[in-house]
């Protein structure tokens, strides 16, 4: 199986260079002594999330014929509104199929980029983004199973090593793997000596039992529902197995309490908006066993209901 | 009266560059279509808020050794911090005066910072920290009412203009007057062309009135501490003032509705937590007839208390 590389990174770095936000490195004064924290703010970026990376990769790496047929995607999260948003930018149609369980904010968001958007029912979405890709002969854009968008993905891993080359450890949500695959794959490449370390719920902790055991371990979709971090209940495909055994030197599972203090925290001390998904990877820092020296946790998504946000200040449910 | 110029601001950006965040101008796609909206996110910085500039622009400018006496401080906010953050990255003593009814988690933040806070009576902290620059032999760092203080401040405006020097607008909150000084100065120098508009509450709309009659206006400390927005109810100095009415086009007020309603949509849309005070840049953007092309505005801080952003979350008081 190819793997993404370095040089695949840099060229998406490239590509997608006018159309993200550079997020700078936060120095965050209340981490360990020893191990000064970074938190790289990819909610900051449009649609408040890292996807908007991978998305404008693999629409940029299309044909500009087969582009202007459209694009097609199914998500219930984030990486509907960054097809959403990467079309909108490139002027071609998209179709994003989404359960029809979906709150209307997301479904909303993803409308107000442009999209058509395609009600389902549960377990319909793939079928239906098949017919869509039929009927459309537009271009399926996968959330993570595709080189294109890992290498999207992978310019966050860019950013840190160029930021702060002497990191020591970086920290980074695992859910389908996109992300993780290609931060770590940068990372591997130009910062050797750094840890490279995923984050889990402990209720989604589907990629920590695959890697002990050395192979793909498929959780049920309830069990995986069960955890608060919405966006982390995908399971790596094998690709993105491929390079998370090759460049992770860890998992660290978290509780959900563990996640919900990561979201108030990150709202207090740094002023930045997670969603679940998003903050995890701040209790795997304080977690790990990790070297000494500079630390960087990724805070990965800001797509947060204001109920919810609401009810972790208040420190209820 | 000398005023701050371009040089003094460039020198200042200079001075603090390996201390500060450069903060990224955010795109915000939910901006007029004429007239398209980035953020200027100051929150991020460390102690959250752009106070920090001007802290250690004041401190970097003090010879060594009447620096090594220390410093003194009287705040209630963000420049309590600030101040506590620069002196211990200078490694001086900080003696921060605050009033005895400040919450405690903004005493405890300043204390983390390994200042001594010492506690006063209301109305008593100007003599109080005269008290403590006579016995310490330290030197008193105001919170605007300095030139090297607005030149620290000046630099948010540098940035901008570095980053997007098409800018047609820019929205800065006013309270002592010392960021909108600073930032005003260095857009009218490198921006000719763009309009700088000041943002008060209405509550607190001294510096409105005061620039539409030409001279300073007192409103009483009563009358302004009505706002929500506790970090805008200064008044400026004769030094402030004399900068304002050469740089702002106009001054915009904004309700208090408003002010809630800003810092609501910026953690829903742009996932930055302001503070009330930080937020009303945001509702004055909304409100000015400015002339077409980008505007930023300046979201100046984050130190909000978690019961107050759950209640503005939850639509309530």
């Amino acid at each position: 199986m190819k793997l993404v590389t370095l040089d695949d990174i840099a060229a998406a770095a490239r590509r997608i260079d006018s159309q993200i936000v550079r997020t700078p490195l936060l120095p965050a004064g209340w981490g360990d002594a020893d191990r000064p924290l970074w938190l790289k703010p990819e909610n900051l970026q449009p649609i408040g999330a890292f996807k908007i990376r991978g998305a404008f990769n693999a629409l940029a790496r299309l044909d500009p014929d087969v582009r202007a047929r459209g694009v097609v995607a199914y998500s219930s999260g984030n990486h509907a509104q960054a097809v959403a948003y990467a079309a909108a930018a490139f002027r071609v149609a998209a179709h994003i199929v989404m359960p029809e369980e979906t709150p209307g904010v997301k479904v909303q968001a993803t409308r107000d980029h442009g999209a058509q958007v395609v009600l389902c029912g549960a377990g319909q979405r793939e079928a239906v983004a098949a017919e869509l890709v039929e009927r459309t002969r537009g271009v399926l854009v996968p959330p993570f199973d595709h080189p294109d968008v890992i290498a999207g993905q992978g310019t966050v891993g860019l950013e840190i090593a160029q930021d702060l080359p002497e990191v020591a450890s970086v920290f980074v949500p695992i859910s389908g793997g996109g992300l993780a695959s290609g931060v770590g794959t940068a990372i591997r490449a130009l910062c050797p000596r750094a840890k490279i370390f995923g984050v889990e719920p402990e209720l989604a902790a589907d990629t920590a039992e695959s890697l002990s055991v050395g192979h793909r371990v498929d959780w049920p979709v309830a069990q995986r529902n069960r955890t608060i971090a919405d966006g982390l209940r995908s399971t790596p495909s094998e690709l993105t197995f491929a390079h998370l055994q090759r460049v992770l030197d860890d998992v660290i599972t978290v509780t959900e309490d563990e996640i919900r203090s990561a979201v108030r925290q990150l709202v207090l001390r740094a002023h930045l908006v997670a969603e679940p998904s998003g903050a995890v990877a701040l209790p795997g820092y304080r977690k790990a066993a990790a070297p000494p020296g500079p630390a960087v946790v990724i805070v990965s998504g800001g797509n947060i209901e204001p109920a919810l946000l609401a009810a972790v200040l208040s420190g209820g449910q």
